[in-house]
């Protein structure tokens, strides 16, 4: 190992959102990454397989966020409102990085090999809540609607919230969201 | 091109899923297909681009009969009506097809390359949905969190219909999920 940076993961991802902005995805190497954040691409490889991964790192962390507070509500709660907390509980990773959100998913959306990626992301998120809620004595297929519900609010929130004039919060939109789904479900 | 064969894409899926079944995926080629079908590569290759679509092949016509059963809906059905009619329109692909629908779900989950195609084509048919309902008036964020939640009711559904001992249709499935998700959702 090398010696320690301030914030290496930061500056890699800092540097490589510019590059894939000013010169686009396909162009931009590790290499060019390194040289921009100022660091070498050993220390890039400490912390990220590729450079596709650079957009996907944080994934982890959101799971662990969602499946955690999954696990924190109260026993009565009911499936619906678990997996609403838990989509509520991401709003802090998202809280001040709505420039950085806006422009991952405009290059998300120019490349079909990254948005295989992030419904792969989606689907282990969806599969993670579903067991979480099996977990808390939920059935099937209760268990998978309620996660894969939870996961489509929160994939249009995430859309609404790097929309170009969008000034609400993460959390404000993710509890219009959640309130839509329920008002579209209800029997008219 | 060659002579007309009689239902040859048939042939080719049931070929397909035998090979795919008794010796994997990977170590099926086309030419063990064509052989297995009694037909000529060259014959395959008018049907499908590769042996990955003689999986995927069907994607096109069920997006097309959610697609027509969403124009269908009354003009006074809600979202959820019109999409519950759409997914529900979706039985008669799977009448017959059980036993394949099983083979097919076993060989797609063992193989990373197949989920992800998988899941494009949900996400494809979701999208599909979401534009069907834009064009009936629906605004966002109904119009996309509605087609997502119909996804995901198709997606579950279909989980359950190709389960080991599941005896019930399709439709009588996808209904048990509709009221399920409602109730899901509903304030407790």
């Amino acid at each position: 190992m090398g010696r320690w940076e301030p914030d290496a993961p930061g500056r890699f991802r800092a540097a490589a959102m510019e590059l894939f902005v000013e010169r686009g995805y396909e162009q931009t190497t590790v290499a060019d990454i390194a040289a921009r954040a100022g660091l070498t691409g050993r220390t890039f490889f400490r912390y990220f397989a590729d450079k596709r991964e650079v957009l996907f790192d944080g994934s982890a962390r959101l799971q662990k966020m969602m499946v955690e507070a999954l696990e924190r509500a109260p026993a009565q709660a009911t499936a619906m409102e678990a997996i609403g907390a838990a989509v509520l509980a991401t709003a802090p990773f998202f809280s001040d990085n709505r420039a950085f959100g806006r422009q991952r998913s405009r290059v998300i959306a120019a490349h079909a090999e990254l948005r295989e990626r992030e419904l792969i992301k989606l689907a282990t998120l969806a599969a993670a809540l579903a067991e979480g809620l099996r977990r808390r004595g939920v059935g099937e297929p209760d268990a998978s609607l309620a996660s894969e519900a939870g996961i489509a609010v929160f994939r249009v929130a995430f859309a609404t919230w790097v929309g170009e004039s969008e000034q609400r919060s993460f959390d404000e939109i993710v509890s219009g969201s959640l309130a839509r789904l329920r008002a579209l479900t209800a029997i008219a």
